[in-house]
C-alpha cells in the first residue's frame, strides 16, 4: 500500500511535467521502490526484495496507469494523496528500520535506515524531474519518519511484540506528519536566508 | 561497443554544457558504464565487472577524449551516432538480463535489469546534467530495450543457444527503435497533458 | 575532519539555497558521507563504515547545525573552507584507494575509487540541489584527486609503509589543488565550446 501511494505521487509529478507514459512508469516505481532499494543496497541486502518478487513491480505499473489515465480526477484529490502518503511514510519507517536492525546494523543507523526508506523515493522522484527535493522545503516530512523510526528502535531494543513496535513507531510517524500538515508547521530556515 | 557509442552520447552533452576536459571524461565514463553498474549494484554482483578489469575504463576514456578533440566532426554525424546508440541499446538489454538471470532474479526482474542497463547510463548522463532524463519524452527508447529484455529471457527460459537469444533479443530492441526513429513513434502522453 | 570539512560545504550549499534545517543537514551528510557510501556500493563493501559506527553519522550533524547557526561567519571564511576541502579531498582520496586496494581491486580502479570517494560527496550534493556538478567546471578539483590516488597505488605496490604512502598521496592532491586554486589553473574545455 505504501509502494502504490508513493507511486501515484510520483506518477502526478510525472504527469505534470508533460511526461509520456514510459517516463510516468518509470517516475512511478522510482518513488515507490526506491527508497528501499536505496537502504537494501547501502545494507547489503542485495537483490532487493522488490526484484526476487516481481509481484512487487506491478504495484507501481497499476498506481502508474491508474494516474496516466485518470490524473484529472487523481490530481483533485491530491489532499487525500497526501494524507495516505503520510501512511505510507509511516510504514515505510517502520520496516526500514526492522530490516536494518535485522541486518545486525546499531540503533542510530539503523533509524536513519527507516528514514531513508520513507524519503528517498520521493527524493529520487525529485532528482529525476531535475528539480530540488521537497523534502528539503517547508513542510516538515523527514523529521517525522526519523521520529518513527526511532520509536521502532527504541521498541525493538525492549523487545515489544513486533506489532506494538510498528503501530507505535508508524503512529508517531504519521500523527506528526497530519499534525503538522494541518497545523502549517514549518521547519527553522537560517536566520537571513532569504537575503543570503 | 556499446560502451563506446554510450560514451561518446555522454561526451557530446558534456561538449554542449561547456564542461571541461575532466567533465567531460567522467560524463563519458558515466554514460558508457553507469547503467552496468546500476545493474551490478542491485544484483549485488560487486565490484562490478568495469571495475575488475580495467581496460573497460579505457573505452569511455577513449571515447570522451575523441569527442573533446573531434567534438564539431563527430556532433555532425549525430545522427550515425544514435543509430549506432541503438545498437548498444540492444547488446546492453541482452546482456544485463542474462547476468540478471545468472544471479537469479526471476524473468520479470530480469528483464527490468536489462532495461536498467541500457537506459541507466543515460539517465545518469542526464542526471548529473541537470535535465529531465530524455528517455522520459517523445522518443521511443525504455520500451525497445525492455521488449529486447523480455525476449531474452523468453529465449533462455526455452533454452535455446546463447548466440540464438541474444541475436533474437538484440534484434527486436535494434528493429524496434530504429522503426521508431524512422517513422517518429512517439509514446502517448496523458490527456491534455500539455495544458496541465 | 575530512568528513567535517565536506559536510560545512554541504551545509553551505543549503543555506544558499533557502533550505531549511532538516535540508541543510541531509546535504551535510550526502557531501561528507556520500563519496564514501558510493566507494562502499561499488566495491561491496555494505553496510558502508559510517552505518557500522554511528560516530560518524554525528560528524555532519555538527558541520550541519554549526553552519546552521553560524552561516554569516562561517560564509565570510569561505576562502579558508576551500583550503581545508583540499586537505580533505586529499584525506579522502588516500583512504578511498587503500580501502580498494583492500577490497582486491586492481591498481587502475583501485585509484578511479580513489577519485570517486573524494569527488563523489560533492557530486552529490550538487545532485541534490538541481545544480550541473561544479567539479565539472573551471577550477582543478578531479584531477588532483586522481593524481594523489594513483601514487597511493604506486606506493602500496612498492610496499612502502602506510604512513608514507598516505602522506605522498594526500601531498601531491593537497599541493596540486592548492595551487591550482592559487595560480587559478583550468581545465581545458572544448575548441569553440562558448559557441556550441
Amino acid at each position: 500500500m505504501g509502494i502504490f501511494v508513493f507511486a501515484i505521487t510520483g506518477a502526478l509529478v510525472g504527469v505534470r511535467k508533460d511526461l509520456d507514459v514510459f517516463g510516468i512508469l518509470i517516475l512511478a516505481g522510482t518513488t515507490g521502490l526506491g527508497g528501499g532499494f536505496l537502504r537494501d543496497v547501502l545494507i547489503g541486502a542485495t537483490p532487493p526484495a522488490a526484484l526476487e518478487d516481481w509481484r512487487y513491480l506491478l504495484v507501481p505499473v497499476a498506481a502508474g496507469l491508474l494516474t496516466f489515465w485518470f490524473h484529472p480526477a487523481v490530481g483533485r484529490r491530491e489532499r487525500a494523496v497526501t494524507v495516505l502518503d503520510a501512511f505510507g511514510l509511516g510504514l515505510f519507517c517502520v520496516t526500514g528500520t526492522l530490516k536494518a536492525l535485522e541486518y545486525g546494523l546499531g540503533p542510530v543507523p539503523a533509524a536513519l535506515m527507516g528514514m531513508v526508506t520513507g524519503i528517498g523515493g520521493g527524493m529520487a522522484r525529485d532528482l529525476l524531474s531535475a528539480r530540488v527535493p521537497v523534502v528539503f522545503r517547508g513542510d516538515l516530512y523527514a523529521t517525522p519518519a526519523l521520529a518513527g523510526a526511532f520509536v521502532t528502535v527504541a521498541g525493538s531494543r525492549l523487545d515489544l511484540p513486533v506489532l506494538v513496535v510498528a503501530v507505535a513507531g508508524a503512529g508517531v510517524c504519521i500523527v506528526w506528519r497530519l499534525v503538522a500538515m494541518w497545523r502549517n508547521w514549518q521547519a527553522p530556515v537560517p536566520a537571513g536566508s532569504a537575503s543570503v
